[in-house]
């Protein structure tokens, strides 16, 4: 089993556990929009994960993973984000959990909100800044920055999972930096 | 078992399921602060729900349940709405489903966030003013409406369960009129 | 003198006192974006505001104007939206008054906001659903309600008086609905 | 004329100017709540401010002041954090410049808002991490960091200038530590 399954099943839930219960019940998830501020604090560009998926092709993310029971959201949101950029990120939460939006994913493609073939899960989405060195870890193979003029291209918002996309261009709406 | 019972595990969950899950995985909840406005939408008051606990103590409670596999948060917010104060409370959901907080419960007390001892839950907060006629349902002997002058007195937030107080307190800040 | 000039300089300002004004401080403005709803509060459409600009030329607007002296943000808002769209609109206003977006016109189009030939100004942004009627006033040709579909349309998002077009699609995102 | 008159003043109002602009218009104002944040984010402590007043009595204060024109929010919210705590303090702007709550100030005591008797002003309230040595500059004799648990003394809230001592709460409301 690869690192990647391991990790994502977190250490308490075997396969079988977890498909049970994500058959059963919405998983907690959050996603991490790891940002460059300038010295006033305003955006300039959005880090994105490049990865091979199951198939081969590449793709694009955000952070993003599942909540453990009994982690806090500060921790998960640490946890994630150091998973994916190394200890060196330096990422700095902000002073309220208030998230800028909430991503649905929902395992039927028709239904109302995003998609994710595997489960339901309900993402609360954080703009975080990160001042420290990332490296891509694990199976990262790009950590690519992208400024708001490069996410109005229509061919790299389709290289995203699903719903990343938009949750990337949500951001920099929050931000006040949507083009 | 009672109504309440069957109602919180939700038409999908044996006990035992509900159980085994609450053990591995945080819950996704949703909690709706009703309230009445005035024309200009301004907050006059927090409705809340006197109930008996299992213990026979009375307790106040803001409208707060789970979500369901598969359904959406609006999906989720009108039917506790409607579950606590009946299908004529004509509830407004807002148009953006940023939560104006998030509550963290844990089941031990000694944890960073409120306590639950049944679960961890992770409960998305939303003021959800109700303009049609609210008609306690089910096991709520009373319904209550304080206003921000009203949820100043000690007394009266020592009645709530664990957390309950510091959210509808939040919901006069984020209204505007914490006093 | 024209109906737009005088209501927008509002009755206590003369022309010269607003120019004076203008020089020596930025203006607090209110912008609306009204939006009409689903019965689970979800949006559905954005309501814009056609009007001929001062050389003839068709523009679209959403709700905006000054706040005044003394007057509440609640009163500026209800103002503005019953001048635009009729006594009949019933906006409902949310009970938090903290806007979706700041959006910040200077009256150099170098500067990083928006751009205001007339003035600087801090435009408080809500999203405000309408539920009644609503006819078109004044100096307003036409009142269109537009996607979140239609509002990806380049041509109709270039009809838009400046920083009102990211305006509309920053709604969009907040509400979740920005594609 | 005294340090604080000519700041709060600008360099381009003389007194005149000021007295005729605040009689006609709201003036824009920023506030700004210091905070010491742990290494996970979570607000410790806000920085508040003592002042002898003109009448030679102690008032405690947020971080707040007016926004020139010409100048953008972030350049205003830096100015005034730099006025009162120093250049070392490091603040750090949020991505996002939503305000977490938005404070009208009225010459009337009567009015929905807060009371100053100086002007009507609306100011957009941000919570901001300090990372750096805060010093207090100018006039101020002290600046006091403040706990969630210190900012329920009654004593201590009347201490505060009309309006802060709930802006203060919000602040603490909006970072989910409000007790």
């Amino acid at each position: 089993m690869s690192d990647i399954a391991s990790e994502d099943m977190g250490p308490w839930l075997s396969p079988h556990d977890i498909e049970f219960i994500r058959r059963k019940a919405p998983m907690v998830y959050v996603t991490a929009v790891p940002v460059r501020v300038d010295t006033n604090g305003a955006l300039e560009a959005i880090g994105t994960l490049l990865r091979a998926n199951e198939g081969g092709k590449l793709v694009r993310e955000l952070v993003s993973g599942r909540v453990f029971v009994q982690e806090s959201l500060r921790a998960a949101l640490i946890r994630h984000v150091e998973r994916d950029l190394g200890a060196m990120a330096f990422p700095q939460l902000p002073a309220s959990l208030t998230p800028f939006t909430v991503a649905e994913f929902f395992p039927l493609p028709e239904a109302c909100g995003y998609y994710d073939p595997r489960q339901h899960a309900v993402s609360l989405c954080y703009i975080i800044p990160v001042s420290g060195e990332c490296t891509p870890q694990r199976d990262v193979l790009e950590l690519a920055w992208l400024t708001p003029q490069d996410l109005r291209d229509p061919d790299l918002l389709d290289e995203f999972v699903d719903g990343h996309a938009a949750i990337a261009r949500q951001a920099l709406a929050a931000a006040g930096v949507l083009r």
